[in-house]
C-alpha cells in the first residue's frame, strides 16, 4: 500500500491556519489505501525569538527524509528583514535544490481582478529558484560610512539555466497552446542575458512544436496588465520571477489565491509547496485568512507526487467553490471544510 | 535676453517623428524673448550600421555644451541587443551623471487604463540612474560552454544612494500629499537593501513633514495594480525603477503617454528628456505615433530649465487635448499641431 510522508512548516501569522486547511483537504482527497503521515516542524519567528535558530542542521537533515513539505508562511515584523527569509525559506530552497519555482496563474470565475474586462488568464511561470541575485553573493565595504559600497551579485550558470529552461519547454510542450516566453533584460544585463537567451534558443531547437517569444522584464509588466492572455508558460530568473508572479497573482484573483511549488524535479530532495502570500500578521487569529492558495499548493504537491487525478479534484473543488462564493464572508475553517467536502463528495 | 541651446537626438523608428512635434510645441510655448537654438545629432541604428559608431567622444563632448537634450527613441531589431542601449543611451545617462531618472505617472481624463474603476493615479517615480545593476559590472567565465558562469553586479554607493534619496525627499516635500515610498527588496538583497533603507531612514529624519513607507518590489507591483492612489513619490534603484515605471505607464494611460527626464540636478551636465516608449519600428513612418509622451517630456525639460509656467501650459494643453480626443484617429503631426495651437493660444 502507498504512503505519503509529509513535513509541514506552518510558520508565522496566518501560516498555521491555512496549513491546517491544506492538510484537511489533502486527507479528504487521498484514496483510502494511501497512508498519510504528517509531522509539523516548529520553525519561524517564534522559534527564532525563543532560541535564535532559523533552521538547524539536524532539522534540515530530518526534513530531507520526507516526500514533500507544505509550508504556510514565514516572517514577522518583529524579526529583522532578511533573517528568516534567508536563514529559513531561501535556505530550504537552496539546500533542497528547488530549481523550478512553479507559479500558475489562472483567473477563476467568481474572483476579483483589478483589470477591466476580465481577460482570459491561464499561464504558469517557471521561476528559477537557486541562482540569480538570490545567491547571497555580494557584500559591503566601509559599511555605514559615507564612502560605503554595497554590491549584490547575480550568479547564473549554464548548468542552472539549462535545467530550468528545459523544464519550462517540457511544461510548454504538454500544454494545449505550447508557447514559451523568456523574460529577462538582456539589453542591459548583457552577460546573464546572453546566457539565458542563448540557452533558450539552443534548447528550443529540441522542441520544434513550442512557439517561443522573448520579452524584456519591463515590457512583460505591460503585457501582464494589458494582454495577459498572450502568456502560456513564462520562464525567467529568480528575481524577475519574484516580481512577475506577484503582479501575475494580483491580476488573476489576488495574492490570496496564488499557489506555488518549489520543485526539485528529479526528486533527489523533497519539494516544498507554499502559498505565495506572506504571514499577514494583521489578520492572524481572526479567521479571515483565505486558505485557498494553500489548498491550490496542495494540488501542486499531489501532482508532483504522482496523484494527478486527486490534484485535478482539488483544483475543480476550488474552481467550484470560488464560482459559488456569495457575498457572505466565511471563516478560514469554513472555506477549508467546504473544499474538503467537495473533494470527498 | 534669454536663450536655450537644445540638442536633439531623434534616433530610430518613430523617434524623429515625435521629436519634431516636441520641438514644435517647445517653440510655440516659449516667450518671444527666449532664443531657442537647436541642433540635431545623428545617433542610433542608422549611424551604427553606417559607421559602427554609437557615441563617439567628440559628439559626447559636443553634447556636453548644450543646456538640455531631447531624445526620441533608440533601437532597432537589426542591431544586436545591448549595443545601442549600452553604447548610447546608458552611456549618456552615465557620462552626464543623470542620477535622477524622473518618471511621473498620472491618469488623465479621456485616456485608457487596463484597470477597472479608473483609480486616481498621480505619482512620480524617482529612479536612480547611475548605479545598481546598470553599471555593466559583471562578466562571464567559460563563455558558451556547459561550465559557463555569468555574473551581473549591482553596485550601490552611499554617495549615489544618498543624493537620489535626498532629491526624492525634496520632491515629496514640495507636493501636497508629502509621501515618499522606498521600493527595494531588502529581505533578499540584504547588502544593497540595508544601504538603501538606512539611508532612507537617516535622510528622512531631516524631512519630518514627509510620511514614509517601505515596500518590497514584488508587493509594489500589487499595489500599483490594486491601489495606485496610495503612491505619491516613489524612490527606487535603477532596475526596480525600470520595471515599475513600465508598469506605472501601463496602468496610467499607456506607454504612449509616459514622459521621463534623466536629470543631473546640479546642472554640471545637460539633462536629457525622453519618452519612456521605444522606437516602435512597426509603426514608424505611418503617422500613427502619438507624440504626447515626448511633449510631456518637453514639459519636464521646461521645468528643469526654470520655465515652470511654460511647463504647466504644456501639461494643461496635453490634459485638454486628451479630454477632447474623440474616436477619430489623428496623425502624429495633427496631434503636434493641436498641442502647439493650445500652448500658444
Ligand atoms: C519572502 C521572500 C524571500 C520570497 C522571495 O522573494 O522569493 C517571496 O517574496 C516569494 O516570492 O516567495
Ligand atoms: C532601453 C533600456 C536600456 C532602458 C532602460 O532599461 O533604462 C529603457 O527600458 C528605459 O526604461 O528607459
Amino acid at each position: 500500500s502507498r504512503s505519503i510522508r509529509l513535513a509541514s512548516i506552518p510558520g508565522d501569522g496566518i501560516g498555521p491556519e491555512v496549513v491546517a486547511q491544506g492538510l484537511k483537504v489533502l486527507s479528504a482527497v487521498l484514496p483510502q489505501d494511501v497512508k498519510l503521515e504528517t509531522e509539523s516542524f516548529d520553525l519561524g519567528a517564534r522559534r527564532w525569538h525563543a532560541t535564535g535558530e532559523t533552521l538547524p542542521d539536524a532539522e534540515l537533515a530530518a526534513l530531507a527524509e520526507y516526500d514533500a513539505i507544505l509550508l504556510g508562511a514565514i516572517g514577522d515584523p518583529s524579526v529583522p528583514s532578511g533573517v528568516l527569509e534567508r536563514g529559513l525559506l531561501l535556505k530550504l530552497r537552496f539546500a533542497f535544490d528547488h530549481y523550478v519555482n512553479l507559479r500558475p496563474s489562472r483567473l477563476f470565475p467568481g474572483t476579483d481582478t483589478p483589470l477591466a474586462g476580465r481577460p482570459d488568464i491561464d499561464f504558469v511561470v517557471v521561476r528559477e529558484g537557486t541562482e540569480g541575485p538570490y545567491t547571497g553573493n555580494g557584500g559591503s565595504l566601509r559599511t555605514g560610512t559615507p564612502a560605503e559600497v554595497a554590491t549584490e551579485v547575480s550568479v547564473n550558470t549554464a548548468y542552472g539555466v539549462e535545467r530550468v529552461v528545459r523544464d519550462a519547454y517540457e511544461r510548454a510542450q504538454a500544454r494545449p497552446r505550447r508557447k514559451l516566453t523568456l523574460v529577462h533584460k538582456n539589453n542591459v544585463l548583457v552577460h546573464a542575458g546572453r546566457l539565458w537567451k542563448d540557452t533558450f534558443d539552443r534548447v528550443g531547437a529540441e522542441y520544434p512544436g513550442v512557439t517561443t517569444d522573448y520579452l524584456h522584464v519591463d515590457a512583460a509588466t505591460i503585457f501582464l496588465t494589458t494582454q495577459p492572455e498572450r502568456f502560456d508558460v513564462i520562464v525567467t530568473d529568480n528575481l524577475f520571477g519574484d516580481i512577475l508572479t506577484d503582479l501575475a497573482a494580483s491580476v488573476s484573483g489576488g495574492i490570496g489565491l496564488a499557489a506555488s511549488g518549489n520543485i526539485n524535479p528529479a526528486g533527489a530532495f523533497p519539494s516544498m509547496f507554499e502559498p505565495v502570500h506572506g504571514s499577514a500578521p494583521d489578520i492572524a487569529g481572526t479567521g479571515r485568512a483565505d486558505p485557498t492558495a494553500t489548498v491550490l499548493s496542495v494540488a501542486l504537491l499531489l501532482r508532483h507526487l504522482g496523484y494527478a487525478a486527486q490534484a485535478a479534484r482539488v483544483e475543480e473543488a476550488v474552481e467550484a467553490d470560488l464560482a459559488a462564493r456569495g457575498a457572505a464572508r466565511r471563516t478560514t475553517d469554513e472555506i477549508g471544510d467546504a473544499l474538503a467536502a467537495r473533494v470527498s463528495g
